[in-house]
């Protein structure tokens, strides 16, 4: 069977292939923002499509909350009749009419974030920070093998790639033993994956992990930016708090899950068996493969497939106690590690906590980030056809 | 000079006289959810006072956030006009005519939640847990007095008072080392003041102790649900995360900072002395005093005033990385608890860990919550005049 395409032309490489069809919010020059959806290097206005019906309304709107309130079902039309219009012919002068070129719009953060909770779901992640800040202990806690770790964090700092991030203050400890203000000196990212809740569930009713597809859209990339020196300080015995608080970026594309049907795999082998209640009836763990840049050179690539915890199963977890979803949830998977030393998606990872700094092509090193610096964070994913299904980038420059 | 009085009758003990007016959401039978502010025992319909203006539209909504975006200069405007509309007599007909009972409106979550943190700013509190958890180590860990710890919690499960509360399942440690799945056996409550910011502020930029004024409105109960021993097993390293996210309950009544103008007090002496960035200009202490009923039998009187970090510490802690502030944003103090042990806000002080059970009027005890428990929490504050200035009360009944 050969791949389904577009008459809308898709350049080699490209992220957006007809079989990606991820869901931004956009604004054309001179206009307001809008849902649209992403083919080549072209973004389709959807509320276009749609206009003049509650949908359209829905769909011209500056987030893709109402939208994603509307639930798997409509999610599955939407999609559909969008892959219709831009395989088929029939209706491609009201298609064309609303193509616009990407790089003459403006991109904005795709949802409004209602709860943001970060996991800690990558077994190599979670042994190398065992590693560097427990060396005499066990590098896992007890707990992390039996349920997925997570934690919540901020949502109203969490902004759209290319927004820049200013190197915050905080308090730390000084080589004195004192504690002083000023900026971090260990700024550092985290490359995740982060899954955005459509359908809200009831207060008091779990979500099983069975259910998984029928509250999440979709995906996108986070960068969860991170100062160490801060959070080494501060986070016993509550968390962290201002090493994470002052901004976690995100892809301007949410990949549905529709689209990672074909990236669909089994979560590595879980000893011991986890509680029936994080079982998995299907397999949701997906093979993305990351790609981590610093100013351009590629220093890291993650493998989102050794992830120990499928976002299925943290969802049952998030919700066993019977919190309740809502539409615009945020939850990430925590710094995708993968074994291999070239796949740690940290620089406390990658520079073994500053002790081998990495060597970039100009010649500098880096133990964290220095001001001016540009982490940029890409992914893609087998679709179907054979297809390579991209997320776009979230990347981000860090201001002094 | 005698107390201002309202010609809308007080009855004596009431915690709302006019020096009060705190501000919630009502639906009168029937009608749809507005801003009112308690009287007595009525709530006057602000939304009804300025029908027709700009005002009037963001007070005729199901929550504060409008109005409280509006900034300081508005809140103190409405304030003094409603003090005027309430104690003189030249619109007494206008006001009548929006005055309705308590007793017969739906009080509804005033504000909606943006981001929730949750402190751990009391001393006895702090000092008690780690005594209970580390009875070997430091009761305090070295950054407790360098910084007002705190964390985030789901804005998602925050609930009006009155809202019952589910006994949450978890995964936990059984007797023999193995986890399991089930109810909790550890139910607690936290006793706590929260704070609601109204005036949002920008990414980048610290909000000073000065100004903590200008972006918090004002302040509520707080009851903190805990599951101890879900707590217990989850929280390394990340911090609580499923033991605090099932349900978090709030007074209807947000009491405005200007109410609270006469409870302000110093807070207790810092020592060391805090880093510049957390030194109180003016006092943000506060003489609440808090009281704990189960089942209608007061088991605590947790007194504010002994707070170890101010309000305004804590808000210029939270932003000094650029985090940045969200009307509706909520940050509670942590379990408010005072040196002596009649004056403990949680079940796990007041029993130390379930050692000595709480024995009730009805001759039962209580190391932790049991089904069917209703937990009550009042505050009240001097006030202009020599005026009690109450808070109202969270409340809240476990659910099996």
């Amino acid at each position: 069977m050969s791949a389904a395409r577009s008459w809308v032309p898709v350049p080699e490489g490209s992220p957006f292939p007809v079989q990606n069809l991820p869901y931004g919010v956009f604004s054309p020059p001179g206009g307001a923002p809008r849902v649209g959806v992403a083919i080549g290097d072209r973004v389709l206005d959807a509320s276009a499509v749609w206009a003049g019906t509650p949908l359209g309304a829905d769909l011209a709107t500056g987030s893709l909350n109402r939208f994603l309130r509307r639930g798997r079902g409509e999610w599955a039309y939407v999609r559909r009749r969008l892959t219709d219009l831009l395989t088929g012919d029939g209706q491609r002068r009201l298609v064309e009419a609303n193509l616009h070129p990407l790089d003459r719009v403006t991109l904005h953060l795709p949802f409004e974030v209602a709860d943001y909770v970060d996991f800690y779901a990558s077994e190599a992640h979670a042994t190398n920070l065992g590693r560097v800040f427990r060396p005499d202990g066990e590098a896992l806690l007890p707990n992390w093998r039996r349920l997925p770790v997570g934690y919540h964090g901020r949502a109203g700092t969490v902004v759209v790639s290319g927004t820049p991030v200013r190197r915050p203050a905080g308090q730390r400890l000084g080589p004195d033993g004192e504690p002083f203000l000023g900026p971090t000196g260990r700024l550092d990212i985290e490359a995740e994956v982060g899954f955005v809740v459509g359908a809200p569930s009831r207060p008091g009713e779990p979500v099983a992990t069975g259910a998984f597809a029928d509250h999440v859209f979709g995906a996108v990339l986070v960068n969860d930016w991170s100062a160490r020196d801060i959070q080494a300080w501060e986070y016993q015995p509550l968390g962290p708090f201002l090493g994470k608080s002052f901004a976690t970026s995100v892809s301007p594309w949410v990949v549905p899950l529709e689209a990672l049907e074909h990236a669909r795999v089994p979560v590595p082998p879980q000893d011991p068996a986890p509680l029936p209640y994080l079982e998995e009836k299907e397999p949701w763990g997906l093979d993305l493969q990351l790609e981590v840049r610093l100013n351009g050179a590629v220093v890291s690539r993650p493998p989102f497939r050794t992830t120990y915890w499928s976002p299925a199963q943290m969802l049952a977890h998030m919700t066993v106690n019977g919190a309740s979803l809502r539409t615009g949830d945020l939850y990430a998977s925590g710094t995708v590690s993968g074994p291999s030393a070239d796949e740690r998606g940290s620089l406390i990872e990658l520079t073994w906590n500053g002790r081998d700094p990495l060597r970039l092509p100009d010649g500098s090193e880096r133990a964290f980030l220095a001001d001016g610096d540009t982490v940029a964070i890409t992914a893609d994913a087998p679709g179907a056809d054979g297809i390579r299904i991209g997320f776009g980038d979230v990347s981000g420059t860090v201001l002094p």
